[in-house]
């Protein structure tokens, strides 16, 4: 007999953009508390919800090199920050306030995370350098977005 | 019979960065109106021309989520601006000038957007609001650019 | 005859991320000379060694769009400050000091780069516009990476 017909088309290869990752959030009109995560609970975007609003960290999922950067204002006190990654600090902000002089302080890094590890933003010091502020017409940030993932090894 | 030849291979996937939309611009010299989008028109980057310099407004073709960022040299006044995405202010920076102390401001945001919907900066509040300032050796910048496209639904 | 049997699947998509390039780096604690390229030396991540401690420049060897980002923070004195694209200064950014009143400023742009261009940061002026400071607990930063590259033609 005649051979059969050809097999059906294979499927479509896979999308490059699987991996994302992404938070920028922001301070909700209180001053945090010194030496422990910021809590930022103003959401503008967290789609894969790897910020965690309850704790202020940001954990990571997929494996890579990320940015992370925050904008903060600074009113009333001085403000010293840091960003950790796990237990280190490793990024530091120092701003000082003077009266009748708001200012606007900020940072950014980009960092290599493996799976699991975890990042925040931290006042280091006591309440004369916690002088980081928001109110509805004043924002102070922190985001983070996943900038090249890790290769897959296949 | 013998059996039919094989099916076709299956398309290549889709590549991540046939979705590009981003601008960088600054700019050009003189104190911009308050209560309407800032015009910048010093171009660092425009390629795809998604930022209007008649206007002041980047307009969403691709959907996703993209990055807002602004720098802004305070001087002689103080400095309020909002980011608006379509008419809502979603952002705030306020820095305020003393005599003799020049400051720089700046914010940054992810959002998600629509196609059709527009992104610009904005100074609210009046006169003595509106410190923004720049010269040929003084920038004021605004910049966007898509970070995550929406995935394609096939 | 029977069917052939289903085609294979497509190849993955480009990956977006097969082009890589970033860095990530601090001053560590040293005023820098003026009118020459800033040596940041503290390294956060330069993974493919495109920026250069040595000569404080980064080098394009991918041509596409990137973007840079600084940090600084401004001690006893002004801060003026201009990113180099080649020979020429491309974006400026001023901030003045006073006396118990340390800032922060910041600066980002967009840049469309051809494999072989240099990028860098440098002090404009003379001595007393050179208060871009770092010390263990205070940062001044620089960073940069590839956003998009150039489509391969093919
Ligand atoms: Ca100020
Ligand atoms: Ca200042
Ligand atoms: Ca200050």
């Amino acid at each position: 007999g005649l051979p059969g017909i050809s097999g059906m088309k294979g499927e479509k290869g896979d999308a490059a953009f699987i991996y994302r990752s992404a938070f920028s959030v922001g301070l909700t009109g209180r001053t945090p508390y010194s030496n422990v995560p910021i809590k930022f609970t103003k959401i503008f975007y967290n789609e894969q919800n790897h910020y965690d609003e309850t704790t202020g960290k940001f954990r990571c999922i997929f494996p890579g090199m990320y940015y992370f950067g925050y904008h903060l204002t600074v009113y009333l006190a001085d403000v010293k920050v840091s960003l950790y990654k796990k237990a280190k600090a490793v990024l530091f902000t120092y701003d000082q306030f003077q009266i009748n002089n708001v200012d606007q302080a900020s940072g950014s890094v980009l960092l290599h995370l493996e799976a699991g590890e975890e990042v925040w933003l931290q006042v280091y010091g006591e309440k004369e350098n916690n002088g980081v502020y928001a109110d509805n017409i004043n924002d102070s940030t922190f985001m983070g977005f996943l900038l090249y993932p890790d290769m897959d090894p296949h």
